[in-house]
């Protein structure tokens, strides 16, 4: 029976000898990469953090000690010692146990985490909390592995340090990000590794920390030693570990970056389980701004610490070069960089992923649409999936097109998009946002080259009594609605509507004379969607408008046809309401 | 003639010496306060800053060399050397020419700013764009007087610090934010304030920067000195400067908190020309939470880092003692923090204005809705304003209202407004956000104590034909309106929603038995707001729907009469739309 079988809680932790830790060590590493090359998921975080998890297990009462993960995508061997064997051992049981951090998993868990650099302020509140209530544990934060850049995290830093009180701070420094390292940050830390914690200048202690350094963060004793040190203390404390991110897997010790996450993997030699050859929308877009560096020295690509997600490898950021700039983890910064790259007669574009375009409400609007610049902003992965709950993208339509000055493209076809990245990039007069389509589609039809009359809709097809407005990626499931209305012997006028910041009031008003029923599409959220637009323009006429999308609600790892079916998604249904309403 | 009215660009000021120039700083003092005793704004900061933008404008070559000035409210001595000199001297100048920069106004602003935390990014952009057009020039951020400990700005930091070129930072250090200071990044510059700039623990030296420290950044020699030496390097470099906020002005001096923004002021003893005494939302708000934290002691307010907003000055921050904690201007840090003392068994109350609650989209989002903490939000100077195009307060329904879980009430009355914030406080289930009313009025009427049954709708008087659902601040508007109608043999129906957050589909079903026509109003934008959600509801049905709110637009200082005409938010024009429309 392995020690693994035997721990059903921290407190069975509790009784084993730091060599029998050892072993455990080891075995939690194989069930890391059990559940990893089974699902896929965060593979060298986690291999990164074991040592720690268990030190921190062996050493505080958690849950009367709270840990709070940051980002949580290292919290693998955190569950594994908190009764839930299971998510790493059957496929059944990864299904049912998120790689994330979720208080409703555990009483271990104290939040749900997925986006980053949340840890320090949230582990203040409960430090805080702790206070007001007279209450005595620890309360203890894990960052790193990329997430001590993001601004929040700083903000967090800033005031932990002057709590007066009890907050432990585990920096896990592993000398990488999801790629590597950008910033001043790092070279401070980079300074307190090559002088062992040593150095006068440092930039905790600035802040009024108590600071340790740990040379090995993958020892258990020095782990156990400097968290026994530290426990219980009454100052604000840095605790700054130097691990192996991927220890264990040779692949991920190796080569750090695209072993930061993985899809399946065959354990052996690493190779994807999953084929993902063929056209796709990173490569095009890489091709893309290649060719337009190579005639304009102007053109860069900003992106904020997650240059995989477009398929930007180190080896296409090297040949990029210059014009190419990851800032970090610190999407706020890269939209306000971005806005002023533009404003100083550059085209930039910055590539950012739609769940984390969140992080920058303010700056889009404040940095770059109160300035008008006419800078591009790419958002990828936008729509309804079945992701992580923290992790969603339907929210972005809702969030973006709602700030005056932007003009937010949903793109419909490879062709159509690169005609609007292209316009987007050479026109100055307005902030861009694009929205990169989810399937390759081609067309052969011509593409507008020009999108400065804002708000035009296009009529892909004409017809009468109902119109289907379908916006970017729910294009497609317009044309499917339409082709099944013609066997109900309906010809309905299909809109690609392009624009999603704004009605097309001579479009709309013309259909009024043919047509009794709008119904629009889009890939995100109903509230404070596109659709809701067309319905306002439609409110004190006699047209009839159904609105599809997303509900206002987070989903969690769901089936995507269960979630197509609840929203009334799937094109019997659509075509069933029309039928009904016509 | 003065020196100040020799002076139309700063070409003309390379021409004075340093006894010319020391006059003139007094001349640009008496025109800042001439201003701000007229017209109100930005006392201290302005005062404080005067020498240093002498400095600035004498040393390097505006606009080629490029100055961003963080927050901008410190930018009128900048405006005074830069052509502006009409906004200072009379009244129809001051109207002109605005409290922050634009450079729709001058070719020496580059950014409209009034965020704050933005300067080094933007400067970073600028600098980088400089490098990729092969140009020369010094790219200069100036930050401080608070806006230092905005995450935006501290990711800017770590990203300039590796720029590999000219960037120069002036950090001036006036010990104040818009209060106190708050935070560990104040005891750092407290500690090189103390040793004169030499402590080797030095957090701008541990991100990589070149360091300098001015003892009297108010002295005209020692600034030109300092950037004489920088001006032209080829390093990111921070010029730690330490100045005297509202310095010149005695009062300002002494009491440095009130006089960072003023209400129009006699000159002479600093008191205020408007009359400000009266029953007000503040004095409220504070009264109720003296009351309940007397009884409660896990009740805390947070607020980040503009207490004045809500009336807490230093006295009553003082009684409040630690059930009162200003993080600083570090929005999402307040959030977060609010987030995890709900979690922590606390009962947190967030204060932030309409303006700034833009700054934590995805901390309301992750931090907060995800994980479902019953925390209070209280937003203030939500609605339609005639506020600077950088503070408007118009967009938060639309923002804060699609994020899922969380409820957004909008009270219409005093007794509403304190049984909301008493529910708010006193349930555990839901995050909720209180918009403050603007209008102080009483009820009689017998004011619910309870809101867990979640988008019920008021209604407030039962009629037929058309029913007005107003919400918050223009429910006032909507009895108007239903007063109106009368005359003209209507018995509408008026509906106070309360929920912003999504519709009472009972309550919208029943009206359409006896109704044609709903509108809806609300102080905010139209776009993605509450009235939307009511008309996608009634999308495709026989109901008419009118949505009355504010367009998609920044406005700037707008005269409200004109934008509520604009809006068709009179109530002439609305009765009239609904004759029209039934």
């Amino acid at each position: 029976m392995s020690y693994l079988e035997q721990i059903n809680s921290p407190a069975d932790l509790k009784k084993l000898n730091i060599s029998q830790m050892q072993t455990l060590a080891s075995e939690i590493r194989d069930a890391i990469l059990n559940r990893d090359s089974t699902v896929g998921g965060h593979v060298g975080p986690n291999l990164g953090i074991v040592e720690t998890a268990i030190a921190l297990h062996y050493v505080f009462n958690s849950p009367r000690d709270k840990i709070v993960w940051d980002v949580s995508h290292q919290c693998y061997p955190h569950k594994l010692l908190t009764g839930r064997k299971e998510g790493f051992l059957t496929v059944e049981g990864m299904q049912k146990i998120s790689g994330y951090t979720n208080q409703d998993e555990s009483e271990h868990d104290f939040f749900k985490v997925g986006h980053t650099s949340t840890s320090v302020s949230l582990a203040c509140g409960l430090a805080k909390a702790r206070n007001l209530r007279g209450e005595k544990h620890n309360v203890i934060a894990v960052i790193g592995d990329g997430s001590l850049s993001g601004g929040e995290a700083l903000e967090g830093f800033s005031n932990a340090a002057v709590l007066n009180s009890n907050i432990i701070i585990i920096l896990n420094d592993n000398e990488m990000s999801i790629a590597e390292n950008h910033g001043g940050l790092y070279t401070n830390l980079r300074l307190l590794r090559e002088t062992n914690g040593k150095a006068e200048c440092n930039m905790f202690k600035a802040l009024g920390f108590d600071y340790h350094y740990v040379a090995d963060g993958n020892s258990l004793e020095a782990m156990i030693d400097v968290l026994n040190k530290t426990k219980d203390t009454n100052r604000p404390t840095v605790i700054h570990i130097h691990t192996l991110k991927g220890k264990g897997y040779a692949l991920a010790e190796q080569d750090k970056e695209p072993w930061h996450w993985s899809v399946p993997f065959n354990l052996k030699d690493g190779s994807p389980k999953w084929n993902m050859s063929g056209e796709n929308y990173n490569d095009i877009t890489y091709d893309y701004l290649l060719k337009k560096i190579k005639n304009d020295p102007t053109v860069v690509a900003v992106n904020a610490g997650t240059p995989g997600v477009f398929g930007l490898n180190a080896e296409r950021r090297k040949v990029l070069g210059e014009h190419f700039v990851d800032v970090g983890i610190a999407e706020e910064h890269g939209v306000a960089f971005t806005s002023a790259l533009a404003k100083g007669g550059c085209k930039p574009i910055f590539m950012v992923m739609s769940s984390f375009i969140q992080r920058t409400y303010d700056q889009l609007s404040q940095d770059l649409a109160l300035n008008n610049n006419p800078a591009v902003i790419l958002v990828a992965w936008g729509g309804i999936s079945g992701a992580d709950m923290t992790h969603l993208c339907s929210f972005d339509i809702s969030m973006i097109s709602n700030i005056p000055n932007l003009v937010y493209l949903a793109p419909t076809t490879v062709e159509e998009y690169l005609a609007m990245l292209d316009w987007g990039l050479e026109q100055n007069k307005h902030p861009v946002v694009i929205r990169m389509p989810k399937e390759i589609v081609h067309t052969t039809a011509n593409v507008d080259k020009n999108y400065d009359n804002l708000n035009t809709y296009q009529t892909a097809a004409q017809g009468k009594d109902v119109a289907i407005i379908a916006a970017g990626s729910f294009f497609g499931l317009g044309q499917q609605v339409a082709e099944e209305l013609k066997k109900h012997h309906l010809t309905p006028t299909l809109i690609n509507p392009r624009y999603l910041t704004g009605v097309d009031k001579s479009c709309l008003e013309k259909l009024k004379a043919e047509h009794k029923l709008v119904i629009t599409l889009e890939d995100g959220e109903l509230d404070g969607g596109f659709g809701e637009k067309v319905g306002r323009f439609y409110g004190p006429s006699e047209m009839k408008v159904l609105n599809y999308g997303s509900f206002k609600e987070f989903t969690d790892r769901a089936d995507l046809t269960d979630l197509y079916n609840r929203y009334h998604l799937t094109v019997k249904q659509i075509v069933d309401d029309i039928l009904q309403n016509i």
